[in-house]
């Protein structure tokens, strides 16, 4: 037998019909007590064993010694011993032939180097054969079918709501949050798992395994990091594949949370826009509030993801307009745009018997919460073809009168143009009703917004397979010219240079453009040439440049005594620029290949102006990153300031992206400060830095490319 | 008779004896039927007089003609007729000696001229004897004592939650969304107003008045604008004296929702930045999310306003890791620190049987949800002294299993250290049982951040009483040169210059100071000097200084013929500085006199890099406005970069913001930019405008002070 995957992976984690609990108490108030409990309360009609060497009964039904003595083999083990037991038990279940097992114990990875030797002999005794879930996990749950694999208390309230939401939770506890946060409110799961360590099974491949089920609908994860991310990607063109969403709440936009996940889950984690990017990559709708986890599914399912139609179009229909304001504060401050019904909509609203102002919104009116008005303004709205989404923004006959406005907005459920509703007093009844007719609704009009936004800014999966994991200890710097080669090379524009040797300097030697030029030192021993010395600008003639050498051997010997400046580096200068922008692409953890743009100079640091992008990109990527560095506003034209060559940027931007295609050797480059000119004079780089593996200077600058920029 | 004012306004308004519902409804469906159905199920144990003209009796009770009519006077009217007919019958409140009217009718001063004409009737009905709540008023209501001047439906729901919370709200619909929000959560009001269009009671007299009420422990505005600012800040101030939080929820954080909140309301809504100076100079506490508003009051009164104490100590306890992620996450994007046990701490919650490992969060784990385990662990962390709030973030138990976590929590409230709670799953019962043990509660991670950030950031009030409303329309714009006369004469450092007329140039009148000196055009008709090539950087020496002049003079006049160029202002060059930025001053609308601190250069605008406060502002302010305004971290040291004169620099802006008190002719000025050099050495501004009533550039230019800086 080898190990299970896919389909018959989801059967046995989510749809077993013989389960077994290893370690099950007899006594009802104990943790391992609970899933006996559980399956009976939840109707589990499948087998069920119970592993106890030391009792015949476990609350009044027969305990078996070992999974050795069972009569059949069980789909699925939920192990709830300790830690050492757990292996022995995975053992017994490689040699048995149990498919899946779930383990509940702590005390492995996360534990420092014995805990690390034990999860490498949780793994060995699984031999191949055993699928593990776990450690640390706090379980399985089937709500359609009663598998209650779980000790989590909150699992002991009954009737976990069925619906079309699968959850994977890198946080045992948030499941049953998850669950009573849904409950009530129309909302309901098709399968819930603990992920716990991720030793064996991650989130990726898990929710990978179940696409096929047709009864999933939509993905919610709980990711306190980007552990196993190449099986998150996979999993990402796959659902992209099958047009199921998948919402994602992940920790870590701040630094004392990501802290936290490190000595929580032992992961190391990135910084948060690189995990921005990638789940951007992914396709997922990255949510920002806790709640929006299980509102958002519902209407993901109904916003196609957006390509480049521009902005979308959201209407806004009111009977309040004091609350309808809040809700397009929170819309507005996420950068969606409203847009309120044309005037010819209003005609035909008006003659509808519809009667509502000019306005942002389309306010009914205290008096417009009746069926018909209601009815009349969705339906007229919806067919106008002027919005991409509606929202309705309910009063205070939500909670008490639904036959006013709410049940006429649950009829528009499953139009086209999706309805979502916002309920400004607490409305829970009414949530309900609309969230089973197809209508979204959400509890606050912050959730409302943040969902909304979440679902419009989603863009479809571009990451591509995972490659081979790089070695990228051995990567060195390149000096300045064979970086400008390399990143030359692949089309990012950078300014002509010529390197000279400084011995040859004053032999009149003619250089190959026109005075004035900027004279660099020429080393990879010098991350920092100006705060040595080691540039000047603005050299005029031949003596110029030969003082300028002096002035830089000397300034720089005297810095970084160790340091020989043997050669210098020499650039025409370049002229006027609009803006410059820093070009970046490195290889980050557990992301892959990432490209940056972000503003220039010191200030972009503390402004933290970038955009974060999977590499490579489209030349439509590009764009939407441009638009995203505010310091790029001017450069745009902002309050007339001449336009700089936005589109050439973009060409250097996607260029430089490609070295995720193209040069696997290279572990970051950066083009800095690239000059971006006015439209139609382009953008040019005049200092790069790259570091690469095997990427010695010589044999670079040796390359073809070389002489296309160099002497 | 004179109109009520203070407690006896109060009284009038929220705990009237006999009141009078003036066009109530015989229809039982009907709204203006709605108070007599509220006022009994309530069991208002006042007088209650319905008027109807047409009507015999009203829902089974006798009906009046008129007001003029009834045996006895009114403390309180509810006029729920037409606009026209509200009019007549707040005439006959004047008349009889009706007290306070509320007035539910709409169609006044947001209707164009003939509403704001009807608006005027209004007011001239009520003679100066009425004082009038509304228009568009949703009404009056007391929980304490059965009063419910409204037709709000909201309403019809019996037993408002009682409590401490005074809620003053420009839209009438939130009122009854807030009550239903705080519904079974131990959060209570002691009355609820809908202002409507505050022709008369604006938010500010409303709230100040009720400030003697004891039960009125705490006030949450809900604002649409800052109409009636003045009283606004009257009401302010008596509440920082009385000890009173306030909470607001204040619309027109995105331009959207400000011009929804223009159309809506007819008033002026000035830009959210002024907005945020003007509540944070109030001592306000504002909070981002709606539902805060009904849990910050509970938080606010437990937490003393903060002055220079730094910033604030936050610890985390909790059961569940993952979801005390969570909000670690949410407080720390809001700027919050949160710190975990020390040491020391770490044993002696060991030594009490709590063992807890070394982190930013003390967590107690699964197991840990034990009473005794809960109890001693928060007993000694606010034992401590280390903490200056605790949250506890509870986990499933505290849906199933309050006499885990929950009731332990709900005993430690009330002590110094306030303790503060959110439960990751839905769990409404365990928030009210500790909500009403003095523990605040929050359903949401995002909305308890929400509020604690807003808890610490509040200050106490600063703002002064309202200077009378200058009129502005005849300010004119000084220039430059008379501009830095006035900034330099109250302190504000400006760069020594000399104004020469052009005719003098050549004549050999030596400078006050050595070259390289800057050129510029001096005219107050030249607003963009560099646009029109009116400044010569670099000038070197005389016949330097001549030709500069004529430059300028030749460019200014081809660029804007109009213009003579008489006279030049000649600056000595101002060394390197650390930064550069603007420091600003406005008379703003509704606001009053505010200062302003951004970054320099056209990016400010850009990234809305700016600080603004209520003028004056201490020195301590300040110091926070330099902190606030990012483009200065790298003046404040920034990754070793070389630290600038952040003490002269908040001299500065002390120095400008100083305008509100001494110079209330000046509308506006701005000094940009001034140069931040490095530490010891001061900043100085090397431009300014200003722009003033009666302030003629000549008029200034020969006051004392302009002796110090020019010939």
């Amino acid at each position: 037998m080898s190990a299970l995957t896919g389909d018959a992976l989801a059967t046995a984690v989510l749809a077993p019909s013989v389960v077994a609990i290893v370690g099950a108490s007899d006594d009802p108030t104990k943790t391992t007590a609970r899933p006996q409990q559980f399956l009976a309360q939840a109707g589990f009609e499948g087998g069920v064993y119970f592993i106890n060497p030391r009792r015949e009964t476990v609350q009044g039904v027969k305990a078996w010694p070992s999974l050795r003595s069972l009569p059949q083999v069980p789909d699925h083990a939920y192990v709830m011993t300790g830690a050492e037991a757990a292996i022995e038990a995975v053992r017994e279940c490689a040699e048995i032939g149990v498919p899946v097992a779930t383990i509940l114990a702590s005390g492995f990875a996360e534990d420092g180097p014995e805990g690390r030797d034990r999860e490498d002999r949780l793994c060995e005794a699984a031999a191949g054969r055993v699928r593990l879930i776990g450690p640390s996990s706090l379980g399985v749950v089937n709500p359609r079918n009663g598998v209650m694999l779980t000790g989590n208390a909150a699992f002991g309230e009954p009737d976990t709501p069925k619906g079309g939401i699968f959850v994977a939770s890198q946080s045992g506890s948030v499941i049953g949050a998850l669950v009573s946060r849904a409950r009530g409110r129309g909302v309901g799961f098709a399968g819930l798992v603990s992920v716990g360590g991720e030793a064996d099974l991650s989130v990726g491949e898990l929710c990978e395994a179940t696409l096929a089920d047709d009864g999933i609908e939509s993905y919610a994860l709980f990711l306190e990091s980007l552990r196993h991310a190449d099986k998150l990607a996979s999993f990402a063109r796959a659902a992209g594949r099958a047009g199921k969403p998948v919402a994602v709440y992940k920790l870590g936009r701040s630094e004392e949370a990501a802290e936290l996940a490190v000595s929580h889950t032992g992961a190391l984690t990135g910084s948060d826009a690189e995990a921005e990017a990638f789940l951007r990559g992914c396709g997922f709708a990255r949510v920002g509030h806790f709640e929006s986890l299980v509102e958002a599914p519902a209407l993901l399912r109904q916003v196609p993801v957006r390509g480049d139609e521009g902005a979308p179009r959201i209407g806004v229909i009111t009977t309040t307009g004091g609350g309808a304001a809040i809700l397009v504060d929170q819309l507005a401050t996420r950068g969606m745009k409203i847009v309120g019904p044309s005037a010819g909509l209003l005609g035909d609203l008006a003659a509808a018997g519809v009667d509502i102002p000019h306005s942002l919104i389309a306010d009914l009116g205290l008096a417009g919460a009746r069926h018909d008005i209601v009815s009349a303004a969705v339906r007229l709205m919806q067919e106008s073809g002027e919005f991409d989404l509606l929202v309705f923004v309910i009063g205070s006959s939500a909670r008490l009168n639904p036959e006013l406005a709410v049940e006429a907005i649950a009829e528009r459920g499953g139009h086209d143009v999706p309805l979502v509703a916002f309920a400004v007093p607490e409305a829970p009844e009414a949530a309900a009703l609309l969230q089973s007719s197809g209508v979204p609704a959400f509890r606050t009009p912050e959730s409302c917004a943040d969902v909304i936004a979440s679902a419009f800014t989603r863009r479809a999966a571009t990451i591509g397979p995972a490659r081979p994991v790089q070695d990228f200890s051995t990567a060195t710097v390149l000096d300045e010219q064979a970086s400008a080669v390399l990143l030359a090379d692949i089309d990012v524009p950078m300014a002509p240079s010529v390197a000279l040797d400084v011995a040859d300097i004053g032999s009149g030697l003619p250089l190959p453009f026109e005075y004035p030029v900027v004279v660099k030192v020429l080393s990879a021993d010098v991350a920092h040439k100006s705060d040595v010395g080691g540039v000047v600008v603005g050299v005029e003639d031949d003596a110029g440049l030969e003082d300028a050498v002096r002035r830089i051997k000397s300034s720089v010997q005297s810095a970084i005594p160790h340091v020989e400046v043997d050669r210098v580096l020499v650039q025409p200068m370049v002229g006027e620029a609009v803006a410059d922008v820093l070009i970046g692409y490195r290889v980050a953890p557990d992301v892959g290949p990432i490209v940056v743009l972000s503003t220039g100079g010191v200030l972009a640091e503390v402004f933290a102006d970038t955009s974060v992008r999977l590499a490579p990109v489209t030349a439509e990527t590009a764009r939407e990153m441009i638009a995203e560095v505010k310091g790029l506003a001017l450069a745009a034209g902002y309050r007339n300031s001449p336009k700089g060559d936005l589109d050439a940027l973009a060409q250097a931007v996607v260029a430089m992206s490609q070295l995720a295609v193209s040069s696997p050797e290279v572990a970051e480059a950066e083009a800095n400060p690239v000059m971006v000119r006015r439209d139609g004079l382009g953008v040019i780089a005049v200092d790069a830095l790259v570091r690469a593996v095997g990427g010695g200077a010589d044999e670079v600058a040796s390359s073809e490319a070389a002489a296309s920029v160099s002497l």
